[in-house]
């Protein structure tokens, strides 16, 4: 820790600050002395709140050194971590798609949509059968006979499934049938639910929250790794700004930023940020040029009829569309991905 | 509803708009129409998706009409709802305190700090025995006996207990010693604890999330109205922005906003919204100025010794001093505040 | 214009409303009436405060029907703005490179700069003879034989110049330099400036400001357009959110949102949006995924000595690796972009 | 400067960055060594980029510790900067009230005003003659006619003249009539302009811009004294956030802030921010609360009939009303506001 007294620091301020540092058990030792006093502070925990010397008299500035976290950063692993998912890689070279509608509502709707996601090269089938609604009188999900569907689905088109969980308590039952947790952007920082994701042995899909900042994302995949679970799956879902043109603002730009400081793979969800379906195409485009690991997309056999983000599904042909688009531009930034029925039963 | 047309929209897409918003259900009107058409479409549910219309081609813009919420607007409910708990009435003349040290840590800490606010006309004690820490490495709380301490500490002290519930199946054991349920800025979206807090009897302090818009936070207390608890109070506590000289951006302007659109109280944070003990105290004036009905304030016997948030943690002689600024405020706004020592054991 | 009136609005509030409604000179037509009252208002003009009814007694809600742009729309031209820039189509199906140094330095400095992007296909020189700065104490510009060595240097190389303009009476002067103005993110709302620039015939560059919403950037392009200068190109740089751990957050999404609504081309630069050069590759490959028409990217021959944004200015090699990466980009999107050495001299 | 390396950063790569650093003409010094290198740096002058360490292979952080600016700290000036204008200290003990139109329409529109707020104690009589309009179609202001009726109204009412400046050309012109230049929010980083103003003897009222953090802001100041002139009166008036109930979001924590890290006087105006009336006078009584040495408040003789802003001007009684709750809450804070009547005529 770095602590900066401002030039017209007193004496008495500069001892009583090292004073209260070496009381909170820091060794500190003097720096550089142009105008101003800087005390450098070794011994630092990482649950020490630098505003403790921040709020001293005297104090201009305090940077922490040691970054916060321990398992999420390269400092602890410095090569990508590839996560093998019943023979998928995700993290790896491969661009890997997650397709599917927004919430399960029948055995129907689900086989229509893995058909076709699967027809297109997808290996992951999405769907929520518990669903967060800003609004208490949305449809909230089948529960868990949409977790039997998806599970049943899934498997009958050669797909793992991906699904959100909301409360610790739901942990368990959802386990039995996802191959991936999803955690949503509103849980991101939902600390019980995440302790509970990270005691089992199932990837974890942590969306990114809508005003978190890119550490702040990365600490909760901390807290899952802390908890034992070293399999998390980053996603960019778009953040909230001022401009209300889009739903969220997709922020790409978090894709080079978390790969320079972080090992784990990063996917984009662009039908998410946007909002609607026809910004959901260039995004998806924009999201494999900028270097993601895979995407998360809705789709949707009848979008209009879709009992939550109708208005952001693709319809099937876009979704094939979108597919050969995407192939093209992974090819142009040299990685692969799964051809069109390749994986199709 | 309201769809407004493109200038340029052709007969046909006013013809398939029309057809789709009846094939919803809707009973479809033309209004004015200068230079484009407008679509006036009656009986909307609450939870149509607008976006449903706005996708459509030769749509420009699609205005829902009716509020989205039921329970917590003025058209529900016109006078101002006052919660009387054990003998305060909150939400009506009196500016209630509540105060408290951000983590309940020892029963000594808690009673000096009890002891502290009740003599300075504190009505609640606030206190943490589940702690919500965006670092796994940080104190998490002292559980069940943190509850423990709360009441028998408030109870010395003539004070009423409110404290955080992270999660559904907290929510019975916490209960059983909170007078309020305080539900936290990170789990103001977290439906399935706003639930459960909503088939309970007991009082609600919902926080603002860092980037809830007020509408949200409007639809986060209808989750809690809906499942049968209309006794929610609301608190600003700092939304997140560009701004990065204080923790959070505390957005005072919600509070007559909020006042105008609902009957709820609505309390203001000043703690969390700057982090600093320094700024605390001018916010804390500004709050009651502008006319919230409460403040929520963090105070510690010892605050660079805290477990958690001591830099934004008052001083006693801090507090004393705050509350003596706020009187003067209270009443230069035409409200009653417990003067010191009356409460007071 | 559309006045939806609150559900509890009586009857005198409604007839006030209308008067006040009719005494601004609007036709009021009252429409659908579930639980409330809806006025639609037919006659707005484009300079109407929609908040003069807003505020009145019973109101809860105004929305403007009609667009407040007249030329920028896709209702006045719906086809795209192609503009030819001595030969170079801006906004045709090439997607065109405009590059060179932050600031113009020296002629060698600008030459080299030069030599190296006119080598790999860009075809407009960038460069800044007057600078914006945030501190008084920065290096400010070389001026006027700034704008001289931009033109010899890039009649030399066979370039086009794209120089910004700070103030309108810099106007003349930078005009008989420059083939394109330059309106720098601060100066999108400098109205002087844009109505200075719109009553010129040279083409107009216009970045987006660092908080401007879509509508408010349109609305400038307006000013241009407006002044009689319809030639005007838009470039998103970077918005500003709470993220720092970029300079600023792109917001790729908006180049599909502006397709949507305006016919003018629209470009990005990655480089101010992400302030360090590391980043600018991935997120120039997914501004020409997303459907930019164009790049604006910073180049210079000795990075870490320039004078102004040199961390974020590519080497020529990154410049180089960078064109080849987008070019095949451009062709996975089916779009041309210039080969290497085909506009070299 | 600190430059704080990675945990795995090599050898070569410390020797590297150290030399860089030299070369840059630092004094290096290596600091800490628990689990990472730190290397202090003496010497940095106040325009370094310190990007240019940051993208440095090995480098984790650099954190700047001498100030950017000069004369806006506390470090250039200890005690609170007073400006007497015409007999009214600004930035001493009393809240200093300016009031009046958003735009000089008339003579009889602005001597009904200057009457009716010196009435009430306001001491400036604010009104743009130059206007900056989001739209080219909005009324731009009457120009130097607006301003000449602006010096007589005020002469005529004993108030001194605040008026906007929007162009260094029209400095000349402005100076002529004004009392303080007023810099508007979206010219707040406009520096030819903060150059122009900076070169008079005229005290310049600077706005904070929407977007704008208090360092930028404080740099802006920096730039007016770094031309010569000291007067300078900040004016927080509200940023642009996700939130869109309210015009913008009034950032009162601004006030604290800024009064810690700098001399110079801060102003509020909560007449732009909320953009609506009926919040204009909770927040100004927040304001004269949280420690404003001043307000600036729109006053309009018939805001439905304003041809600017007319939503959030205050009528007459409004404006009296909110003086004599303002005069209580600044006599509760311990500051003298002026009487009703004591400077009307």
């Amino acid at each position: 820790m770095i602590v900066v007294m401002k030039e017209r620091a007193t004496e008495a301020q500069i001892a009583a600050v090292t004073e209260r540092l070496e009381a909170y058990g820091f060794e500190v030792q003097p720096v550089i002395g142009a105008r101003q006093t800087v005390l450098g502070a070794a011994g630092v925990q990482p649950d020490f709140d630098v505003r403790h010397i921040q709020v001293l008299d005297g104090v201009s500035n305090v940077v922490r050194v040691t970054s916060s976290y321990k398992y999420v950063g390269r400092s602890w692993q410095e090569e990508d971590t590839v996560i093998d998912i019943k023979g998928v890689r995700v993290g790896g070279d491969e661009v890997v798609m997650m397709a599917g509608p927004c919430s399960v509502e029948s055995e129907e709707q689900l086989d229509a949509a893995a058909a076709a996601v699967a027809a297109e090269g997808a290996t992951f089938l999405r769907g929520g059968a518990f669903k967060p609604r800003s609004s208490p009188y949305s449809f909230q999900g089948l529960g868990e006979e949409g977790l039997r569907l998806l599970r049943t689905v899934a498997d009958r088109h050669d797909l793992r499934v991906i699904t959100e969980v909301m409360t610790p308590s739901q942990v368990d039952l959802v386990g039995q049938y996802a191959d991936v947790f999803q955690i949503g952007a509103r849980n991101m920082q939902n600390f019980d639910l995440l302790r509970a994701v990270g005691r089992t042995e199932t990837p974890v899909f942590l969306k990114r929250g809508l005003s978190a900042t890119i550490k702040e994302w990365l600490m909760s995949a901390e807290y899952v790794m802390a908890s034992g679970n070293p399999h998390v799956i980053l996603c960019e879902r778009g953040i909230r700004t001022f401009e209300s043109s889009t739903r969220n603002t997709l922020d790409l730009s978090a894709v080079p930023v978390v790969k320079n400081r972080s090992h784990l793979p990063v996917f984009v969800d662009p039908s998410h940020a946007v909002g609607f379906r026809d910004k959901v195409v260039p995004l998806a485009r924009a999201a494999v040029a900028v270097g993601a690991d895979g995407l998360m997309v809705e789709v949707h056999p009848d979008p209009p009829r879709a009992l939550s983000d109708g208005p952001q599904s693709l319809f099937f042909d876009q979704f094939s569309d979108m597919m050969r688009q995407l192939r093209l531009v992974a090819e142009a930034v040299g990685r692969p991905m799964r051809a069109a029925h390749e994986t199709s039963v």
